[in-house]
């Protein structure tokens, strides 16, 4: 018994390795760097916490940005192949991480991106018209070469969410620690029901802040009520969200 | 006579760097490490070149790009204001460079970009979906706050082109020379008469590669004629191209 139970933790560690180990990869940094929302690690000090971050001060085409004068064209539609998944919840001291099991996926523009993890930001860290939504969460994709995709989903002050509500009922209350869900997660859950997006080109919205990334922002809000918005603020000690950054010659598309 | 003589010298000086020295920077980089367009110090390697060049290797939205899959849109009509303007011509080793007197500007958005510079590079360093020009133009613009914009103009082979021809006649035969071109130039000259345009976000093509600048790449070509073509590709000991770059997340626009 005591050797079976031994030998069956490290296979299901291994599991979760081969399962999540390019999702946790798709967002965090090589670096080991501390960094934060507020002080001197806050989001105006990242670019000069590390090398590897030096796109943060540097970059010309960051994420969040204010999404305003959009331009009219013909957006493909996004082709969602969403499903109920296995996931584990993480608590990494910046947000609260839902890593996927592999099989979900978005087709753009004929190309082929696998959902890797969603996570969450309070208030959105986009804005649309310079106005602030209570939360956006982030729905992480990466094709086969690493090239990122990122859908946003905003929530309005509402009703209670039921996902959300499952969700934080299951989510570690300490930085650094992670846990299998109890039941499976279908991310379609965490869409609106149409599909209109804004598209604009960006980067990670936390260190390294790495360029290069579709971004697809929901233009039609989820609720969350101000209870589940505020218990995540407050398990974060204070708002998770990046200020907006200079558009410079980007065009924002819907 | 003398101190006359010895006291317009620096006031002439004076001038030059007052009317021209935005230009100058508009696409110059602070640091003086030799780049070109072959071997050791090649487009290839740019990036290592020097600290300053390190977006020629990191950047995501780098020019120039093969414009392919261009998206229809309502492109704000180019304003012009252009007109015929003081200017010097520059053999600068890189490329021949007119960098002219203040006071032509393009609006765009309701922005305003000064015209600093034109110069030229054989082929031309957009492609249009593949297909390469004889020459291509680069109009440099910088708004008040350096954001760039640059107008590309695509020569295909054909008549000698008058405009080119005097520019041709003058030009500095040695790098680094450079001097005042005997009558005036109108930059409206170098565009063609229809301004249908891609516009893209992306880079300079040289060193430091530095991101953030508007593009907007005109679809109707102008003519030059081979001898002409052939002519500032053996001044340039070759031809100074930097190849096309991955277009990453960004959408071209028509």
């Amino acid at each position: 018994m005591k050797i079976d139970r031994l030998s069956w933790v490290p296979a299901g560690l291994f599991v979760m390795v081969m399962v999540f180990g390019v999702a946790a990869t798709a967002n965090a940094s090589s670096s080991g760097a501390h960094w934060g929302y507020t002080g001197d690690v806050g989001p105006a000090h990242w670019g000069a916490l590390d090398p590897t971050f030096e796109m943060c001060a540097k970059g010309k085409n960051q994420a969040p940005i204010d999404i305003t004068g959009a331009m009219d064209t013909e957006l493909a539609p996004i082709q969602f192949a969403y499903g109920p998944s296995e996931a584990e919840i993480l608590n990494n001291g910046h947000t609260v991480q839902v890593n996927l099991a592999a099989g979900n996926q978005i087709m753009l523009n004929g190309r082929t991106f696998h959902l890797k993890q969603f996570h969450f930001h309070t208030p959105s860290e986009n804005t649309v018209n310079g106005k602030f939504f209570a939360m956006e969460a982030h729905l992480v994709h990466a094709d086969a070469d690493g090239n990122l995709a990122v859908i946003g989903v905003m929530f309005n002050k509402g009703d209670a969410n039921p996902v959300i509500a499952s969700l934080w009922a299951q989510m570690p209350k300490k930085a650094g620690a992670h846990k299998k869900l109890e039941a499976t997660v279908d991310p379609m859950t965490l869409l609106p029901a149409a599909k209109d997006h804004y598209r604009f080109n960006g980067s990670l919205t936390t260190p390294p802040c790495s360029e290069g990334v579709f971004w697809l922002v929901m233009k039609n809000a989820l609720p969350v009520s101000s209870a589940q918005a505020d218990a995540f603020t407050a398990l974060m000690h204070g708002p998770n969200n990046r200020p907006v950054q200079p558009i410079n010659a980007r065009p924002i598309l819907e």
